[in-house]
């Protein structure tokens, strides 16, 4: 058994779409950045890649790429999980922690879970979401960005 | 063995208490919240729910119910617990690390750990706390607050 | 099994070696510490600590010893490695990520990984190294330091 650790930042600027763990979310602000920004995800896969010592989600989906442009971070999870198959590793289970100070995250926690079960082919309780907030410190709290960390 | 990661964030404010890892630490101010706001505990605890895939202390302990009002996180942590029992899981180990800026909290590092092992009913050798500082950088080195983090 | 957590900062001042993983980076500033203020190495160190709930670094390497005034954190990865093979523990594996806005760090990560390897006498696929930014927000983003976290 392996383990890894993910962590990622994207700034929330309006007229952006809010999309995390594969789910839009309805809010004035979104994430900025070269694929959906999906901090939730990015920080999913980059623990699953480093359980693996398969390096990180910069190196293997690289911003600089045309291909990546507007990608859904959904499409970029099930390439990881190929990956990981290939190399002959299976997701035993996954955790991530989504520091948001709003939207409240709530009514879509289950979503998201039953998203990333759905793309890794395994067990919806192998899966866990959690949204915290900062308390209004930091750029979390200032609502500059959201912030992601995941174990898996 | 499942993996869970937890992470947060209190204020620290003049007139409160400073509770971590279940110990009063004298000090002119302390976390704000509903609860105690034992960071560390909170951290742990995510960690814990984590892994288990059972969501986060905001679903189990919503900061909007009256019955957890400056409830000790030592009880909620003894519930997190009884919620992985009936589950059938045990914990195998955790590790949290405390980010403060001060006061120096190793005078109290083998008592939290203690606690934490009573607690849970596992061997002190199963548990571990760390603490360190921001070298004076972001909210917590301007000691707006205290931040946690957790693996279990 | 056992698992840790590690997160450790550092500023960036001028006239100071940049030294993450044990390599050397061209650049006009660099960590400031009482050791080589090896932010990446600082992080594993404590996650394999916390693993084998041995305490942290700064229990371990005060940096109020001046035995340890400008050390190489590669000479004290070694020294926790052996502190984990007297308690009969090896490394199963670990992950770090580095987060820096500046300089990018992909040319030295493989070396990085190498030398992690290396001294702990493990499998070079048993360890990974990541890097991300913060989108320019926070200290990290502010450049006024680095920090990491990591997981073993
Ligand atoms: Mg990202
Ligand atoms: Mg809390
Ligand atoms: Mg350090």
């Amino acid at each position: 058994m392996r383990i890894g650790c993910g962590y990622d930042v994207h700034a929330l600027v309006p007229g952006r779409k809010l999309i995390l763990g594969g789910v839009e979310i309805p809010y004035p602000s979104g994430l900025l950045g070269h694929s959906d920004a999906d901090v939730a995800l990015h920080a999913v896969m980059d623990a699953l890649l480093g359980a693996a010592a398969l390096g990180d989600i910069g190196k293997h989906f690289p911003d600089t790429d045309p291909k990546y442009q507007g990608v859904s971070s959904m499409v970029l999870l099930k390439e990881v999980q190929s990956l990981l198959q290939q190399k002959g590793f299976r997701v035993n289970n996954l955790d991530v922690v989504i520091v948001a100070e709003r939207p409240k995250l709530a009514p879509y926690i289950e979503t998201m879970c039953q998203n990333i079960a759905g793309v890794l082919d395994i067990e919806r309780d192998r899966v866990n979401v959690k949204a915290t907030t900062t308390e209004g410190l930091g750029f979390t709290g200032r609502e500059e960005g959201l912030a992601a960390q995941a174990v898996a």
